[in-house]
């Protein structure tokens, strides 16, 4: 754990001293319970651990937690909002999006909020993409729609330029919901601020359907996202068990983590293989991927395969250098590669095979949260608005240990959590599939 | 029309001089209403044609109607029947193999019914399949399952040797589910019966999630295709709406028609193109789609466009001869060649645009029928059992005008029913979609 | 069959003499087909008795085939519209509306498109509420959502103020959508325009999600709500073969007839007793109900039961005289007096039960359509634009042999559909049920 | 919190000498990674406290981890287990009871499992309830169905019995699956097992729909019911919208707390009003529901009303004293009971209404679970085994931030976990929700 950048304290733009709009009655009446900034929720919660430290004299890493403060920083009267999408879709955007909306105009009394359009480009004027009004009856049925309503975009921009904007309309809170390219940005617009002497906070909402963020443990979408893989996972099944030596393969989503296809395939148990980053495996030799597809063959006559998207990179030899418009190194396809390769390999053995390939990542991104996601969307949107009203700055919003948190942007940044070859998922996974190592050097 | 082969009487073993197991209280007791050969259905329905033909004194063209008769052909008590599934997948199958078994065991008393393995490939040794002993216990909950519980193959196999097994097993009824390369190898063992002199049944079912098969209005399967469709539709349309010049792209099945293209762009709005193999369109030239993309991006910001896979084999030089082994031409593959066309092209003009490439087809044909389709298939399979127990042969199992009916084999196999261009559906999806004729000499 | 009523000619406002829109490139140049009023389709289609009528000089019955006409009657540019939903929800409405003033829009260019709220309070100004402006924008997502966006309201108001409004408000063509009694109002007001020497245009839409209109094979929402039937039934099934003596009871909507029940209990094949009003049962005595559930309960362990709300409704001796607003009969709820009934009869005879009710009408009516239901309803809303643009009125648009055709509102309204016992449906539901008569006097 | 109970340290047969079969290379080679029963996870978690709390010498409270011990009491090969579900169906059942057989047959070679058929019924001669043999291929696609292969049943028996017949059996280990009933029972029969000296481990998996086991920080089944209720919700959203003042009320399952119908509302955010057992609420009044719904009613002209079953229950002063066969008290039921008093509160006022009524809660328990629930069974259903193996005894397998862990059975049974009223979870539905306080005393 990156344990300096964890205890950065969360940054602020001064002293909130106006009382909350939420103490007043008109705003509903509702007794809340209020979060304190000495309210911290332990990381490691493993008791040896934690005695061990404290009784060495070591206050235990902790996150501070998120919620509604008693004291604001913002005149919510004369207060400006914007938010913003980034990078691909993921299911709850708009349940984010509207969460925003409503806390800010129902609970603090805001009036004025700016849909950013097409993420980072609707910040520059080049692009045209005017700014969207966004009140509280546009958002109100949007939570039943995939997408975002907002747009998105990849790629990077000139960050003065991005400030500019904000200053020239006189925004107080940004809102980022993005990956990791998207959270950098908003660390460096928050930098940029900051040397400028604005009072302009920047609330991150972390968005990667492969739920690979790190120091976070549950991301939005991930749970709507396995939820549908199932379906592929199934149509696999189903096609591998109707025909003679049938193998099913399904690419699921997972550039450089496993979540994905480690817990869709717990979700679905009919698949024999699954592929990911984090796992080394050998397509030929004795112990390779082939001959134990094979032997599952010989034995079951038919197989099913679940390959993460970053799963195997290197057999890809001409490395593909180039990347997307966000920044992020293109993969070789591993889907399309496995597929023929197999293909290759058994009609070589002359061994008839039906294969069939499934990718069904386009229609999973894009579709409507689930209810799980739902809910969780609304807690993190209504969390960031707490702590931008609190006149927060630079930090995203996390859930760990099942408490929503505020993480400071550089804990989280241009990091990446893994699913742990030794760990209780993948272990499990490796129960449930019974697959064996996939390495000809594994003893 | 095919005149003659629909005026071809139904083939028959010979006189069904038993009562109807059905009659008999003990199976039931349900007040049945029968069905007489000469129950005959018009094709041609429209009241000017049907009077100019009758007092011309022709007959018009009439199928005959399927349902239980009071008389049989075969003793149920010592009768054997077999059902094999051919080909691809089709949501269904198990529902078929259901209704047969328990329309055979329930209804007629038939004790015992073999599931042939893998197809065709099931009646020869060599492939060591063995038969699986149908029972109405192992088939009751079949139907909530994707796939066939019989597995199916694609490929001929030696029709005298499919004889031969049907002979030593003492086969009386044969079921066949399949498209059209199974139902002509279907006609074929019915001849080489006819010819052995034996007393077998042959009768087929259908099959085509394309809905394409001559003189049957509805296939199953093609329904619960068509509702999954919609989930691929509305991915596509969210996420180019989500980025600047966005386009989704879905391939569909319709190797030969475009109905599953252009029923689920009716049922989901959000195509603005939908190409199938009954509409020649260009590509380039000012009228041809690149040309309609651009003035559409130009001036809503996105597209959307459905493609059915047998749409546009013209552009294809390298003409692929090849077949697999059910006999089918490979297709070259349209969605790859179009969602590169459409990078290239915009590339060129320095256009930058998002596409968003979707094939949804192994993940639709492999689910469970819906419920429409389970209805429909119930009944395909119980009107099959009564017009095998009739001793008729060399028939399928049609539907036209709202009724089941008795088609000849020679009436269906080897043809085709296609989209017609200025047909209802057709026009429909041209309304729905606003698309331009894409024809570089539309005048 | 009613033969004069069918007989009679579709009404029509006068001679169309304007050569239809549709015509005019401007209007996407659409190589439409378009029908003439001597297209018509037969009613029944065997062919023995339509020989057999035409033999004998008899015009045999025939339906108006309904579609888009060269010639309209109304002037487009100086045209307005209004659409009405009256009664309960039904799968559909919205999508109903959406191609409603899609078509009216796109293929005829009318402007003005009124939506009337809340079904005939709509009209009447002591309600308050105010037209709708139905533009093409308004209603293009419509069909994603449940429900109307017009609203509805139950129960009759005054005619002469419904043409009153129509008048002064200067209507061209009524659309309303609704069931028996909408169109026996409808049917009225069409009359009273006539009488005033009126141009008004009154097309129906039949709705009923029962699926029992007369002459009318299919009514749109049915296969949705047969869709989700299907859980509803499943979910009694899984309780009742979880506990001893386990009995799951499903209502299902259906007041004069069982299409829903029955087809619901094809499509889920887990029924064991199914209810209908079309066919008498007995509670008590040897081969009532109750003894046939013993005998279910002593053989199997469990029992599923499937009632469509109007079965059964002979056991309520204190007759429920009452009518609601829209003048139906007020049932007695078959549901919860099964429920009881079958409680009290088992504790009496002192066999201890599990009994589980379950009534999913409301959750099922409010749905959006599915992907059939969505097609079917896209075609009925443009032929009733056809209908008419053609200056035809007091007409519904009906669904007969696979085709769209025009009924006059005379042949249909104040008749019902009803299963027939001897017929296909429900000799099949008897089969796949294995249920008893449930009669005394059965012999 | 109960400090001692879950001080107490979880109960053992004996010292595990045997090392666990799943270090054998034969059972896999997965690298597992052991748990220790030192591994302890904090149950409070804020910093302060913890701090606090060692600084004063005191160790804080901390669950025993669950997961594969390296040593094991139990000699598989000679091992008998059981597996009992009781009480009312919840989704996951038979995910759980397949984890359980997988794990304990291909990690540890368990060979003999008996399924008891109808919990604790089927340890009593006198049902004649068979034990069923659970083999791994038996239990492999159980988890694609709703209810319980096993049969549940309510109602206590006697416990010297069932361990007779554990005894007779030669049991190991009893995995009881149930809710809080089930749980007293279990540890009844754990101190029976110890007062006879028999070495038999009894293993807890606490089950409830509703979510509210204390110190259980997530139940199965809860999110796949809190999934299904948003389709409940919806459809009395549409129901209320499309009527004037349109009423949607819903009774979602909650006997003693609101967790599913706060986190459905959440969900889907289209209620108006929830209604909880732990939030008293008043019916007349000037801050009434009945006064809120005039409100509500004049101002939107629709409502949509959430209902836990357990809501409300002072307003029956009949008070319901019966009990069911599983102890629990028989409530009064909440959703007719809101229905007839709006009906009657709006006639009496002459002001006309629509209200429909929705319980959908047979249809949501009797459900497959959902992929998220699926996960999560799997774990619960391994970690049990785990315990059971290690010869843990009188625990139930708990979630508690974020980790499975162990509790005594006495922590956990016979107290609740509810909704607080002042807590994020309630207070962000009075958000979302706007609603009032409901009680004509709140200042």
């Amino acid at each position: 754990m990156n344990m300096e950048a964890i205890e950065t304290p969360i940054q602020s733009l001064g002293e909130a001293k106006i009382p909350s709009p939420m103490l007043r009655e008109d705003h509903g009446g509702i007794d809340h319970s209020f979060v304190s900034d000495d309210d911290r929720i332990l990381i490691n919660i493993k008791r040896t651990n934690i005695e061990a430290m404290i009784t060495k004299g070591i206050s235990p890493p902790a996150f501070e937690l998120a919620g509604p403060r008693r004291k604001v920083y913002f005149d919510a009267a004369k207060l400006r909002c914007a938010i913003a999408t980034c990078g691909g879709l993921c299911p709850g955007l708009n349940d984010i999006i509207r969460a925003i909306v409503l806390e800010l105009h129902y609970r603090y009394g805001v009036k004025i909020i700016y849909g950013v359009r097409h993420g980072l480009e609707g910040f520059i004027p080049e692009y045209n993409h005017d700014f969207l009004d966004l009140t509280a009856q546009r958002v109100s049925d949007i939570n039943n729609m995939g997408g975002t309503i907002l747009g998105s975009s990849r790629g990077a921009q000139d960050i003065d330029r991005v400030v500019d904007c904000l200053e020239v309309n006189n925004i107080g809170i940004l809102f980022m919901v993005g990956g990791d390219g998207t959270l950098m940005a908003a660390s460096k617009i928050a930098d940029t601020i900051s040397q400028r002497g604005l009072k302009i906070s920047v609330v991150g909402i972390p968005k990667t359907i492969d739920n690979d963020i790190h120091l976070v443990s549950r991301s939005f979408g991930f749970d709507t996202a396995v939820d549908v893989s199932r379906m592929a996972i199934q149509g696999a099944h189903n096609e591998a068990i109707s025909y003679p030596n049938g193998v099913g393969l399904i690419k699921l989503m997972g550039r450089h983590s496993g979540f994905i296809a480690a817990t869709a395939a717990l979700a679905q148990q009919d698949a024999n293989f699954v592929l990911i980053p984090e796992v080394d495996f050998d397509l030929d030799g004795p112990k390779g991927l082939m001959a134990a597809l094979e032997t599952r063959l010989a034995s079951r006559g038919h197989a099913v395969i679940v390959a993460a998207e970053g799963a195997g990179q290197k057999f890809f030899t001409d490395v593909n250098e180039s990347r997307d418009a966000s920044g992020n190194i293109r993969l070789n396809d591993i889907g399309p590669f496995l597929r023929d390769t197999i293909k290759d390999h058994f009609t070589a053995k002359k061994i008839p095979i039906n294969i069939k390939y499934i990718d069904p990542s386009y229609m999973i991104r894009s579709l409507p949260a689930n209810a799980n996601d739902s809910v969780f969307c609304g807690f993190l949107g209504r969390d960031a608005v707490h702590a931008g009203m609190a006149g927060k700055t630079k930090l995203v919003i996390g859930h760990w240990n099942n408490h929503f948190v505020h993480l400071p942007m550089e804990a989280t940044a241009g990091k990446r959590k893994q699913v742990r070859p030794r760990g209780k998922l993948w272990t499990t996974v490796l129960e449930s599939t019974g697959q064996p190592p996939l390495k000809n050097d594994h003893t």
